[in-house]
């Protein structure tokens, strides 16, 4: 079984009020090192065995049809090893 | 420049219906490897520079307090270096 990581984030140049929010609660709570909070989602897929270069293109297959809307956001595809290392990884930016 | 990741998935055994809703569609889309989807939520801080094991122990509590609920959700944190490469990565699991 292989796992692959999908990361999606709202491009640079969106506003993200999730984001602002969390920003905005942190002083608050005490954390006055906060300068910017960006909000995202994160997919974590298991997949039937194949090698890296074809689980990284489903996956971002996956992404660019349903996991992420690529008008206003971005995501990176990282395909983790059995053992859970990094074992590549490919960005839509 | 700090730039702290925030990873935040549902714990294991707590029911994702998000994911599962993603891993019902995508065999209708024509992805039929997929044979597990988990959905959660990633965070991009930007905090004033501080020291790896500061800004690590920083997101940690604030994950702690806001970012994540630890009684259903496990969080990850990883340190970003300002060229981007992960320099350290700290787990509650």
């Amino acid at each position: 079984m292989a796992r692959v990581l999908v990361d999606v984030m709202l491009k640079p140049e969106i506003l993200d009020p999730q984001g602002q929010a969390v920003q905005r609660a942190l002083p608050r709570m005490g954390f006055d090192s906060v300068t910017n909070v960006r909000q995202g989602k994160r997919f974590e897929l298991e997949l039937e065995d194949a090698d890296p270069a074809t689980l990284k293109a489903t996956a971002a297959a996956m992404a660019e049809k349903l996991l992420a809307n690529t008008v206003i956001e971005d995501f990176e595809v990282t395909v983790l090893t059995a053992g859970g290392a990094p074992a590549d990884t490919a960005e839509n930016a």
